[in-house]
């Protein structure tokens, strides 16, 4: 079988960590697996590498940039093979450049465009294990590009896919997927699957263990993914296409900080407004969540939207110079709430999730000020100070033990 | 004029000195130059990769090796063309992928076989600074090698010879060659010019400035090559084909303790046992340096030779499996030697430099052992312990404000 497997920087922080992994890379290996390992730098690498670039400049170039980050991965894969061969097993680290792994000219946060699977397929052929430098590819100026945050990830399930392997493993230093954040509810449960469209909801409205990108990737090329701890012998969490019949409705409750919310208040009620403040927006690049319009005073109406609280200050300056066309009384914003959300592929299907979620927040005396829903999600929105205690009690209503589901 | 300058490790060691060098180069930048700049890893960087193999194998891949040491200069360079570019100049940093440095496939100590022009040639036509990863190289493998000890001054004089440079500037922490160690010698005198071939003799003879690969790589495409102090505003010391005819007779005393002496008594007066004893030498690769053959008791004779002490245990094992060959009553080693040399371009031509030198060294009751003579160089060999007092004796002789020349 083909895995492709990756490991985090956590996990190969240290000389102590390099070796557990290269024992269980050689374990694997030793199943009479083809192996293709994506590594990223080791633990705090990045970061010691962009605290030197902040003493040279605070306006780095991003070009220079990607060619200084991505030797932290380089560094990563050559320890690496050395550990698997001093076990007495073949490998042989890459780069980006040797494996013809091409991306998009944009430096800092490139995508991956192409991989050339030739200098792969021989190494495999020697029975070599195949160390990776994730993160990084080469662009059509034949420079060194990375690929943004969560960027090894993506390097895996983009090899994976290349290479039409059976399985693309993303070790990390959590055990899998959980129902909501362990450290914030402690019965949450780990699950044994996820689709990938829950774990997009999942990844894109707070849990941290994949980035969106590689989740993407995967469902667009049908990866099957599984995210497991590279610490404990644990089965971790399989993400795919569809979950099976007899799992929970219900996959995870997540809440978000990063969420403010803009009121636009007295606005006049004429045709095209909704529209040019949208418009404008849109044109900036903000994405807009949640969206409430309602009737205002005499011949007016109030838009309240939420957004990311990052992109708070672009939006109002957009706002602000939209004044010739935006006709309204105030602009006020609240950067104290969060986004609260229920995932899973059964709520749609099942009309009693949405009464649970919200009386288990009216129980706990915990306002909602905005409501939105798609096929896999309810998202809320509440006071930020709630947001723990808010995801604790829909967690107990609709997915612990003694859920009313 | 186009320039190629090399900076050393030390020289980039922090971002200080990445600062003041960055500085450095602009101002040869805007003296209207082309300039091509070549840099070793930072500092310790080297050692500190070095550590971490060391914690995981005893017994790395020197392919592994090459892969996680590049990384060091590919840093620098990132970090040199953010200093420029933060002076308000434009730079671009380049690894040996990316100019297209080609070695030979050896790992760890790979020859220079082409470079690519093509690349830096657009960035100059840009007026672009380019900022070149020195040390390495790609074999046919498509694999990173590295050059070995100096190898960034090989680096730099490869390139100034492939661009048809006009100038190669190898910046490093001594501000020249010096006519002796200043360490040993306080009235060491700086040269203004070296000949390529003093220069050779001057770094096999253990002046650690200059790697001789770089020098015979500047001999035979006759670049001119300046050491300079990275930090000192200075002229430092030219290397070139002649010397100016005025010039001093004798350009430096060296000394090298790296050197240890076998004695192989009684050896059976019959034909072809020195060839027998060198050509085995020879097959592994052992040099030899000076040799003296003497009658020894009836019917037998001695030989006694030089080599460099690191090179010692391999001798001894070959000469130790020649028993079937090589005849002889017994073999001694003596590690406790120096060989104390006199570079000149004007030695051959002026016979009192030999008596001179000798009758110093008898002055300060200092024992000869061996002497051996080049066209260029007088070497003798004399007892570890006398060998800074030789450097000092010789020097104020030959060079000295009350030189006997």
């Amino acid at each position: 079988m083909l895995i492709v497997q990756k490991y985090g920087g956590s996990s190969v922080a240290n000389t102590e960590r390099i070796k557990i992994v290269a024992q269980r890379i050689v374990d694997t290996y030793n199943l009479n697996n083809s192996l293709v390992v994506i590594l990223s730098a080791q633990g705090d690498t990045t970061n010691e590498l962009l605290a030197k670039i902040a003493e040279i400049t605070s306006t780095p170039s991003k070009r220079e940039t990607d060619m200084l980050l991505a030797t932290g991965e380089q560094q990563s894969v050559a320890l690496m093979s050395m550990a698997i061969q001093s076990l007495g097993y073949p490998a042989v680290s890459l780069n980006a450049q040797q494996v013809g792994i091409s991306s998009s000219v944009t430096y800092s946060n490139a995508r991956i465009e192409k991989i050339e699977n030739a200098r792969i397929l021989k190494e495999l052929a020697a029975k070599n294990i195949v160390i990776i430098a994730g993160f990084q590819g080469i662009n059509s100026h034949g420079d060194i590009t990375t690929l943004g945050r969560g960027g090894s990830d993506t390097s895996a399930v983009a090899l994976a896919a290349s290479l039409n392997a059976n399985l693309c493993e993303i070790y990390t230093d959590v055990d899998g997927i959980y129902t909501a954040d362990p450290r914030i509810v402690a019965d949450a449960q780990k699950l044994t699957e996820i689709s990938y469209d829950e774990m997009l909801e999942m990844a894109s409205l707070g849990a941290n263990v994949l980035h969106n990108r590689s989740v993407e990737l995967a469902k667009k090329n049908n990866i099957k993914l599984v995210v497991r701890s590279s610490f404990v012998l644990d089965k971790g969490t399989v993400v795919k296409e569809k979950r099976k019949m007899e799992s929970v409705y219900v996959s995870g409750v997540v809440s978000d900080s990063n969420v403010a919310t803009i009121s636009i208040i007295g606005i006049k009620d004429t045709p095209g407004m909704a529209y040019n403040i949208f418009s404008a927006l849109a044109l900036k690049k903000i994405s807009i969540d949640i969206i409430l319009q309602s009737v205002g005073r005499a011949g007016t109406k109030d838009i309240v939207f939420t957004l990311a609280e990052s992109d708070l200050a672009d939006a109002l300056e957009v706002l602000g110079t939209q004044d010739d066309i935006i006709t309204c009384e105030e602009i006020t914003v609240n950067k104290d709430v969060a986004k609260l959300s229920v995932i899973g592929a059964g709520i749609e299907a099942n009309p009693e999730v949405a009464p649970i979620m919200f009386g288990a927040l009216f129980h706990a005396n915990i306002n909602i000020s905005m409501i939105a829903t798609s096929e896999i999600k309810l998202s809320v929105i509440i006071d930020q100070k709630d947001a723990k205690h808010g995801v604790q009690v829909v967690h107990d209503a609709l997915i612990g033990e003694n859920n009313q589901l």
